[in-house]
């Protein structure tokens, strides 16, 4: 094989690092393939639009079907975003006996597995690391350094977005809007964040990522989420105050042979490898039966990141192209296993309490917890300024969910609870 | 292919591991592969000694040619350490065209390359994941999944004795000996010590991480090597008061064209990530041109991790094997680039002094840096309970290496110097 052809859906960031990547080191890559890399063709939506790297304007095309209709084109790189064109067209050059390469989460969240049997029956390969986590290879650890190992659990801080909102509230002390605000004026938050901030796009991820773990077939319905916009700099403070930090983290647990998916704020303690993960970092921590613990760290996107996972595909493609077995390193879901949407048996809690602040109120909140028989860790108690209020911020001990549940409902009703609200808090 | 056959080299920790997860998760990945998976033959010193695994005792054997002549055999697993032996018995597997998977970084430090040009010829495949910090995928991800990044820098902690060892000084201000002590009774280190605390054992993962991240032939003479048995629990303590924690790390760094490998006590700041892995973990930082910065984290040796990466790459061969590829993966060094002994050019030094503790010695040592160009970055001064000595500690600012050699050759004739001795200091 002399020469494989590519054509690139998609001209945004991750494109233009992809094209960048390709002439920077077009020398380097085209040694380690021991093949020349040709860049055939770039769908765009406008020709004319100035580029941050140099590129043959012949080769821009507005016409997808130059693309994946084209004979000469081996290989075919979805970066355009969006789910149901990328679908179409990945499906056509699956059957066109394209292999495809793309870093559409969105896309392989909702409709992977259908590709990936598509994939199969043509033989071609269907690469999609870019896709959970930008720079952090964890799908291919997953399939290929993991693969001897159970996994039993995987916590991953996978949204940069988040991530960086919730360290700007942590270091800052600033309010989770203008937290937001700097995280929109860095790019780091898109001027409509829902999908990030809502949980979404974490529980998106941790749909791949349950599916190679566990050759489960999770859907995104499966996923129980909880965002992060009613976190307040106020909860961060009191958690900091008992020891630990607050994150947005995709939970995946086999536990009893079921199989529980989360996305939701929770608290880290801060000894926990997880917590000094800051900023628009990410970070999966994988619990393996033999293996034990371990975590792989890196930036989740940006242009740099994210094309090197891209590219990194590219040359496994190649190589497989250069071998004759393109198709055969598909992983689909081989276990029929119904997830359930929430499985969680017991946990630590944080409990946040605006009481009256007079007496009896502390002991009444104890005696509460103490009847129902759920010990406490550690508490935490001030007096709210020029209020007539005191804060209370407990962490239980390991309980129940529908002991804690109850227990909460009744913390409620109390007469001198005025306010209160939980989070879950994960061990160390 | 209905079934492949392995043999065992060696029935030690690791070994044990190895046929543990093949006989407990035997349906598994036997699903995942496709195949039969049949351990055929271990060898082994004492054929009576007690196993803490169940095997049938008409498997064991005391000679090797029942395994490297046995015609039934697929693929050879080596877990005996050493390296005169493991070396015939691999060189003899791959001509007679079994594949082989080793742990053994003692051999593929000093005869790597040599062994995967043979292996290539034979087109067998030589796996050796579990050769570098256990059960972190640390060369797969540096073969496949960074492949399309130039890689600058790597920072390794890995070697699990001497962290342990530094860690159990750090937080509980033990001397080096009974942290040794306490080192060797949980078995992580051994009862000759030398080649972990001289630095020996992580400068041979380091020349295999440099072979894979920079595709140069480091030999195991190139690299610069200084273990842990002069770092005092003061040392550490000084450290701490800049805030800085002290590790030994290994790095290879390129530069102008060349590369540099060290094996080193270095300070960290207290922020950076590899400060804060403990005990006998392992991690590996990666800073990549495209890429930024990534890091591996996860324990480097021990029963479980170890077996996990033996057996991923077992199935990795084992998929080879069926689509009869093997011999295809093989990395293999391409560049000539001659690696310097020390390319060191500039850093941060921290000083450490004992200097009589009379007017006007905080001075000139000061003046002595200011004349010479160096600026200090922190500076710690204490005295010396019941001694006429104080105690100085200085982290520099970045100053050329040369420069502060020579600068440290005339602190320690300054009249008013008892003791001076200096370690690195790592960025932020």
């Amino acid at each position: 094989m002399d020469k494989v052809s590519i054509g690139l859906l998609g001209f945004g960031t991750v494109g233009t690092g992809v094209v960048r990547l390709l002439s920077k080191d077009r020398e380097r890559l085209e040694e380690r393939t021991g093949t020349k890399i040709h860049l055939e063709k770039v769908l765009v939506r406008n020709k004319n639009r100035p580029r941050k790297v140099l590129i043959d304007n012949r080769k821009l095309t507005t016409d997808v079907h130059e693309i994946l209709e084209n004979p000469n084109i081996d290989i075919v790189i979805e970066l355009m975003g969006g789910i149901e064109n990328p679908y179409r067209y990945i499906l056509r050059a699956l059957r066109n006996k394209k292999n495809v390469i793309t870093a559409n989460k969105d896309l392989m969240a909702s409709c992977g597995e259908e590709l990936l049997i598509e994939a199969r029956k043509n033989h071609c390969d269907l690469y999609y690391e870019a896709s959970v986590a930008g720079g952090i290879p964890i799908l291919r650890s997953l399939t290929d350094s993991l693969a001897a190992d159970r996994i039993q659990k995987m916590i991953g801080i996978v949204n940069g977005t988040t991530n960086y909102i919730l360290s700007k509230m942590s270091h800052e002390g600033l309010p989770y809007n203008k937290a937001l605000a700097s995280a929109q004026a860095l790019g780091f938050a898109e001027a409509d964040p829902t999908s990030d901030v809502e949980g979404l796009d974490a529980a998106r991820k941790m749909v791949i990522l349950s599916h190679l773990a566990y050759s489960i077939p999770v859907r995104l319905d499966d996923v129980k989420i909880m965002g992060i916009t009613d976190i307040t700099s106020e909860d961060i403070f009191y958690a900091q105050k008992l020891g630990y930090t607050i994150k947005l983290v995709g939970i995946a647990e086999v536990s009893n042979g079921d199989i529980d998916v989360r996305v939701e704020p929770t608290l880290l303690p801060d000894g926990h490898p997880l917590a000094s993960v800051d900023n628009e970092n990410n970070a999966i921590y994988v619990y393996g039966s033999a293996l034990g613990e371990t975590m792989f760290y890196g930036p989740g996107a940006g242009e740099g990141p994210t094309a090197v996972s891209v590219v990194s595909d590219l040359i496994s493609v190649i190589r497989n192209m250069s071998l004759g077995v393109t198709g055969n390193h598909i992983f689909l879901p081989r276990k029929e296993l119904h997830p359930r949407k929430d499985n969680l048996v017991e946990s630590r809690f944080f409990v946040r309490l605006h009481v009256k602040d007079q007496p009896g109120t502390f002991s009444s909140i104890t005696d509460l917890f103490k009847d129902q028989g759920i010990s406490l860790e550690r508490l935490y108690q001030e007096p709210v300024p020029g209020k007539e209020i005191a804060e209370i911020a407990i962490v239980t001990h390991v309980a129940s969910k529908v002991l804690f549940e109850k227990t909460f409902e009744m913390l409620k009703k109390l007469e001198v609870v005025l306010e209160a609200k939980y989070l879950r808090v994960e061990r160390g």
